[in-house]
């Protein structure tokens, strides 16, 4: 039987919990099964239950790592002291990158939220409304210090999250821009676009 | 047996093409069944096929009706002899009106057009790639101009359509903001963004 290849510095659990992102992606959570996994894994599905126990497990490993890596990077924004929109700029950059770097994992997590069992569903909505609150309230306070435009903060929010989202179709298309020219350009837009 | 009932102007065809847009949306093209159609509209599944064919019509019904409204506003707005900036808004308004008063055939023609059988399938991209890039052309116009920004027209088409198909989330949310504040709000940092 095969076993699972493991690289340096990952353990067998990471590996296959990032072919899973990439199953759940293109076959959905709901469709892919723990049969479906470990042939993409590579072992018998017998051997995938040493490492983790459900398709949950791995649904909710993916979500609030996502999660997780959105909000430490928020926090240390937010205490930076820097101008608000220079605070706009980074969470904008750390977004798209995260949509360009860990597309399976975002995508995932923006997609198939909805199959996570409670608990973990009500706690990672309650963190998505905290964290676009927080993303609301610097846009606010750019407002206020009248560095920004007057846009009300949730839709600049709503604006911003969408716009980076679909990057999931250049994802899919066949790239005919690059990632440092979508990047930058996309961070020009809608920087400039809250920028008083 | 019940009759489909159908509003003055409305042919009865309409009305099962509207149930069947709701339908999609909530279960999914693939999941959604005839059978399924015929409970929503109040019928029996044997006389829906005296108005339609199958799921896929109606699937091709919606797709097809969605790109002529956006493709027939592009043409006006294209001979206008507008400003490139006024031209972008009134594009906006538009798409941001049909994700408000169309939402269900916006969201079916965004999201489940990969069911379409050929060679509607084709067609279809090939006007949605015809489309995006005719936007395309307007804003490289504006920038040449010298009314918008320098930003490379893909990328601020991609920015544009995405940020707008974020509606989706607010038509499933509490809605705490009305749909005016939303259209206005975004419709101002879309275009502020664009103009030099």
């Amino acid at each position: 039987m095969a076993k699972i290849q493991s690289k340096k510095n990952t353990t067998k659990k990471e590996i296959i919990i990032e072919k899973a992102a990439r199953l759940f992606r293109e076959k959905g959570f709901g469709a892919a099964s723990m049969r479906d996994l470990a042939e993409t894994v590579g072992v018998e599905a017998a051997s995938l239950y040493n490492h983790i126990q459900s398709k949950s497990e791995i649904l909710q490993a993916i979500c609030f790592k996502v999660a997780n890596e959105f909000i430490s990077h928020l926090e240390k924004i937010e205490m930076s002291g820097e101008p608000t929109l220079k605070k706009m700029e980074t969470i904008i950059r750390l977004h798209i990158r995260m949509m360009l770097e860990q597309y399976e994992f975002v995508y995932i997590s923006d997609h198939e939220w909805r199959h996570l069992p409670e608990p973990y569903l009500s706690n990672f909505l309650n963190q998505r409304r905290s964290y676009r609150k927080r993303l609301g309230d610097i846009i606010e306070e750019g407002i206020h210090k009248n560095e920004m435009k007057d846009i009300e903060p949730s839709v600049a929010v709503l604006t911003i999250l969408s716009a980076i989202s679909g990057i999931e179709s250049w994802q899919r298309s066949r790239k005919s821009i690059n990632a440092e020219t979508l990047e930058s350009n996309m961070v020009k837009y809608l920087i400039e676009g809250l920028k008083k």
